[in-house]
């Protein structure tokens, strides 16, 4: 058997749904629940129609396809979302949900007979860009969080999102948590240039990084920069910039995270000539392993703590989101790695270091992960590309996996 | 001989002046040539005239108000400047112009005979918060600007200062630069700390620190936070938090300048889980001595080099602003500690590390400045505030210093 997706058929579906949203420089923004959002799962939704799958929307917006329509057992199930961020690219999410509808149609059009059903999900807000937390359709699909809470977000603006849920039409009937699936599985791309930089196609996914994100505000006095002499000053943009560099060096040791970013950085009054009196600042860090994670935030805050006392400055820390990591489905790993090996591609296990909605499917069903290589590591940007034998690789071994965890 | 000045006549003045630009917190914002800048400058005007000073409006807007009316003599002079930083206080410049008056009122209605005129200065623009650069009338005065030139800047709003000037009434006749005085001595709060930390109450003005001012752009690459490895980042966040703590560290060297700051510091894109693509920093260092000043900014070039290779980002330097250090007339000083002295206060040398006027005036004429201390060392804040005591001290040495110059 040399069963093969229709690749030109899956690159024909990513440039249409690319139209959708279309940022003009190579990008999309298809941003949660506005006109584009719901532009985009007409279009997807139209599609599974046609295929004659059951088409099911639940309370939050989940919307999946069943095939068969009448098919009542736990489906092998596979999946991802279409909302983007605000400059995002054209397969990120896209692609699982893609992938999966030419998976299930390829073996509708073969002919192939399976013992379970077949599923394909589209999440609602994965991204979390407009209504936080991110994978809030997949995390309330499970039972995560309670839908009624999740219909009372707000975004920025203001507006609610069962509101908007229900402005564009995707205030479905199921309840959540929805039935538990047989199994999960997410193509995805890597949006990281580990597979690329090693010339590998295939990521087995072995779990995602436990994230701790952490807002970090120093309070000093603001001073003239002139007047007001190196020892008798609060320096809050000082402490600022030292704790972005201690948490560097904390990943340059052995017991250190995987990674530590200070993503974001505002002092006030921010003035040339004037000593910041506040600082406030981000710390983004990752790791697969939770104790390492957790001795990392310690050995921030006393970091913290010593820099404070040095600098005479005062440090507040506030827990922005707090994961632990997760780990994959052992078995399915390794039949990530083996149907990898079948199809002829070099594979390499890894962590995901971003969020994943099978991190939250993870927590019902076996669940995992494959991932194709980005060019230049390069998402959540207009130039997000990952080359077409690789999309075509990654869909085909999606094939595989759905096939044989449903015979 | 006993003159003193009417304190509670000074501290009148002080407050009625503060009550123009009023902004409710006990701060003052004057921008320089706005209607509230024309306010001040009115009720000035009317209280030299009530004294019979002869009023001189110049092309760039500076005020002199000369005692007797009808002197041709080079006078020695006093000033500052009345308008104001946003956020301003009510002594920054206010206290130098209206101890001036003081000073003359005293003298006039003392029946003082003085060998030579004296005058009272006030000066266009000092703080540069609206028109840069900063001193801008004290740098026409003395021909450091051709006022035409001066004329043609624009705000942010891109209003003309020429325009401006017409615009309040405030573009006199007299052509720039003006006539030398024979001397020039202000009166200044010291907008640091220094006096006040050493328990000291009037500041023999040594000279004005050298200052540079870089702003410096790094580019790196944006990437997501999580899934790029730290050894493939190219982190200009990170970049940026170097050279702010190399700044500081270079300060804690014997041969590192006097300060240094780094007020201003941004991130883009500015999120949690991006790391930063580009940063924009700003590097403020002063010393007294110019080839210290040069040393640093030439060490600090080495480090950004460094960064830049070791980090894989390209940083680019600009120069906002580079002024030489400017030592004060050495008998000007000595002459300001001798009165000091006489009047039993404590007293010590010390260069502003803030610009004045009598920087620009000292490249005509036997130039001085008065400090006293700012309660806390704040300044450019409605929370500036000197001691009436200290105010009323420093009116008084302003006053002996300017009959010993004109005798």
């Amino acid at each position: 058997m040399t069963l093969r997706v229709d690749a030109a058929r899956l690159h024909g579906r990513i440039a249409e749904l690319a139209s959708i949203g279309d940022t003009g420089d190579g990008g999309n923004c298809r941003l949660a629940l506005t006109d584009d959002d719901k532009a985009g799962r007409d279009l997807l939704v139209t599609w599974m129609r046609d295929l004659g799958l059951r088409i099911d929307i639940d309370a939050i917006g989940n919307i999946t396809g069943t095939w068969p329509a009448d098919a009542t057992e736990p489906p092998v199930m596979c999946g991802s979302h279409i909302d983007t961020v605000r400059t995002g690219g054209r397969y990120d999410g896209n692609l699982g949900v893609l992938a999966g509808l030419e998976v299930i149609e390829t073996v509708i059009t073969q002919g192939v007979v399976l013992a379970r059903p077949l599923c394909v999900g589209i999440f609602t807000d994965e991204e979390g860009s407009r209504f936080a937390p991110d994978m809030l359709g997949s995390l309330v699909f499970v039972g995560g969080m309670a839908v009624e809470e999740a219909l009372d977000i707000t975004d920025r603006d203001g507006l609610v999102l069962g509101d908007e849920l229900a402005r564009i039409g995707y205030a479905g009937p199921l309840p959540c948590p929805r039935a538990t699936p047989h199994a999960y599985v997410e193509l995805h791309v890597e949006q990281g240039p580990v597979l690329e930089s090693t010339g590998t196609t295939i990521g087995a996914v072995t779990g995602i990084q436990g994230i701790s994100w952490q807002e970090i505000t120093i309070t000093g006095q603001p001073n003239h920069a002139g007047t007001t002499p190196m020892h008798l000053r609060r320096d809050a943009g000082l402490v600022a910039a030292q704790i972005a560099v201690a948490a560097r060096e904390l990943t340059d040791t052995s017991s250190g995270p995987n990674v530590a970013t200070v993503g974001r950085l505002d002092l006030h009054p921010d003035l040339v000539n004037v000593v910041a009196g506040r600082a406030i600042l981000t710390l983004d860090m990752r790791d697969i392993d939770d104790a390492v994670l957790a001795a990392a935030e310690e050995h921030m805050a006393i970091i913290c703590a010593e820099l404070a006392a040095d600098e005479q400055v005062t440090i507040e820390t506030r827990s922005l989101a707090r994961f632990e990591p997760v780990a994959f489905d052992e078995d399915m790993v390794r039949l990530v790695e083996d149907v990898a090996i079948i199809h002829g591609h070099s594979v390499m296990h890894l962590p995901s270091g971003a969020g994943h909605d099978a991190q939250m499917l993870a927590r019902v069903c076996p669940s995992g992960m494959v991932f194709v290589p980005s060019v230049g590591g390069i998402s959540h940007n207009p130039a997000e590309y990952t080359r077409e034998e690789h999309v075509e690789a990654g869909a085909n071994v999606l094939l595989e996996l759905m096939v044989r965890l449903a015979e």
